[in-house]
């Protein structure tokens, strides 16, 4: 039986502003990739949404962005690699509070936006991100695209890695995502949007938008959390593994 | 013979602004209460001023502001307690990441500015910064006014605390700091301001600004890092505590 | 025949964040308060709200706050009168910007949130705001609430001024708002708020919390541009305008 | 005889972190340009500079910057021309609001750190920056690197420009200035400096790192504020320009 963690990005309201509907996906999903106040959250959020996925049994990862709160960690910076792992090892460090105190443990990192796009990339931005995550707990597992340079720097460093792959977008031969920016970057369609994902979890394969397949690896699938679809999406995409006998469950390590 | 801690707060630079002589200050302090990116500092700083304060063997001590980096954290705000506590968690665990990475271990938590005057006066307040930090970790010592409610709240949580006094503020009958907006908060002599530490760390006493001497207590004195007499200043404070055969040290618990 | 001008706070959203429902709003109202960026908004929003306004016909207002993006610029912040002036000339100033090269003009200026609440009790706070307004433009119209130290300021400072009512509000003894953290603070009943503006609009007296009959002033009444009511109150209340023959329109002076 | 106008960047103080030598510098320029609040500057800060620069009869710009005080505007960040063009009108409003309400007028508008940089290769972003600055008023003058693409898209705005060549900085054979990263980036030596200058200004040649005479024009030379050779430099330059015979005068067009 394959199996594969769900995981979606959660905690990003800030301050009166409200933001992805966090409650009720941690219903479905495995693993909660938390915002941590930079790119968006703020420590009220951050606390209540650690909470919540506690309470729902659902991984915690700190989700570290660039300092950049009106672009929503989307706007590409040039940070230096120190700078990366300095905002990177304080923002996990930030989160990493919130969930001891709530009497559970970090389980991942996952790098937000225009961050997890340069970093992979550039393998020594990649490297100073998996510097910072190694340095807080060797035993954090670190998200990157699948076949980026980010997972390849996680497993350099010696840390766990998880290969991440995206239901709703669309992918380049050279296995990265269709800028956001190009008209075909988002699949809109829903069924379409499932059955990529249950070939990439099965077959390792994905069809490009030029119309070939590349090998991809699928220990995690992220999911959206905004919009009025999000939900819809979350349940169908469940049915969809439990009919094509995937198990879908967290990724942990023996710590 | 009577001991004394000498703290000063630090790692107040942001971005390409500088403020404090925070090198050559380390070589006389014996804790230093690094700023966490809401009033000062940013990831940056903190990590350069957690390596120099390890280099230099001084106890490290978070130092966590409210979110006005314009008004580097003195302006007062209306924030609810649950606001506080969460300010306070995130902060502290910003720095502590920063301080384990370079394999070390927070000493301390002193809360700066208008946030530890309000937390002087407001016991609902004092404790929730004191639950935040017994939250992370509940050996780290809580530094606050001598005769405040935060230290009262620290020791009601079981905390080990320190009552701070000021080398250059002049005090009310009260206990409380006379405020900075008054002509008169600040003792400009360097001699008198000696004068004060000294007899309040051999005596428990100040002279108020009204005329009356007033008991306290003298675990840690604080010296400013900034300006053309920081450094000379600790230079003949460390001077005088020889002469008067007081003993200059970090607090610490048996950890 | 009565008449009333109706606003409401707009261009709240911020970068990736959106709130309000702006532009079905700009349908009913007569006054637009426009964010500038501190305690809400941004220079996108900005434009894009000014642009809306322009085509719709409603008067356009700067709605200057506090620096407090996070807390909505809600919680109270102890500012200089400097401070203040200065803000307010900021913000007024960079709104001025887009309403011009817009080819429109500005026509009031309403403080925002804690700002403007203690401005309605601050004489020299409210001189402050006022003498900024007047700085910019001595023809611009200042927003106060009705019976506050604002409207009196900008009235000594020569400006035309406008006292405001609140629709969804319930009023102390003092002609003061209830405080939000009262829990009787809002009217949440649609029929008991419309029959409040009719009254406060046709007879300038309003039933406070405490069950007496005060006078006031009603040139504008603010409504709240959030929420799944904003848009149906907004119907009933211009359609009770209408059966009470009070005319809704914006506040000119004779520029 | 020839002239030119000598500026310098300002008011890029924050809060209580001070930078620039600007009081002092003010009596040997004849342009400011003035921090607006994004990448430096606060509101009550630009009130003081602009004061200081009325006072000392030295003409006014804004000089507006990326949102990022913690990179000081220095790091490049991917923002659409939509966002440059809001982003700059909203600085030029504010900053104009400060110089009207001390009764002067907004002469000139400079970029700052890597927005300069990136409209001096990029003709859109370019492009954005000259219509703002046209929208808030055509007679405004723009400055820009000279041969630059910012130069050219002011031009076809139909904007007064000014072409701007740097003292201090070394050049590459296409006219840009060589990156900061680069060990040569900046010249040490106070006379090779001058030397430099006083050839851009007469001559209109620069030799470059590669070794080759260029051609630029030089209506305005920016000298830097801050270090402790800010000053005794600027005595020496002006010193130069006299002997030279080079009159040294802000640019104003015939509003």
């Amino acid at each position: 039986m394959s199996t594969i963690d769900l995981n979606c990005d959660m905690g990003e309201s800030f301050g009166a502003y409200r933001m992805g509907r966090d409650e009720e996906l941690l219903d479905y999903i495995t693993s909660a990739n938390i915002a941590c106040g930079f790119h968006a959250g703020d420590p009220s959020t951050m606390r209540r949404t650690v909470q919540m996925a506690i309470e729902k049994n659902v991984a915690i990862g700190a989700h570290p962005g660039l300092p950049d709160l009106e672009g929503f960690g989307r706007r590409r910076m040039d940070i230096s690699y120190d700078e990366a792992y300095d905002m990177v090892l304080y923002q996990i460090g930030s989160l990493q509070a919130f969930v001891k105190a709530s009497g559970s443990s970090l389980n991942h990192v996952k790098p937000h936006g225009a961050l997890y796009n340069m970093a992979a990339k550039d393998n020594d931005l990649a490297d100073a991100i998996a510097q910072a995550v190694h340095d807080v707990d060797s035993s954090l597992i670190l998200f990157g695209l699948s076949g980026s340079e980010l997972v390849k720097a996680g497993k350099e460093r010696g840390l766990h890695t998880a290969s991440e792959v995206f239901a709703d977008r669309t992918y380049q031969q050279d296995g990265s995502l269709t800028s956001r920016n190009h008209s075909e970057a988002l699949i809109t369609d829903e069924k379409e949007s499932i059955k990529q994902v249950i070939r990439m979890a099965k077959e390792n394969k994905v069809r490009t938008l030029q119309g070939d397949d590349i090998h991809l690896e699928a220990d995690t699938v992220c999911i959206h959390g905004d919009g009025p679809h999000a939900v819809p999406f979350a349940t169908s995409l469940i049915k969809a593994f439990e009919e094509s006998n995937i198990l879908c469950k967290s990724i942990e390590t023996s710590k």
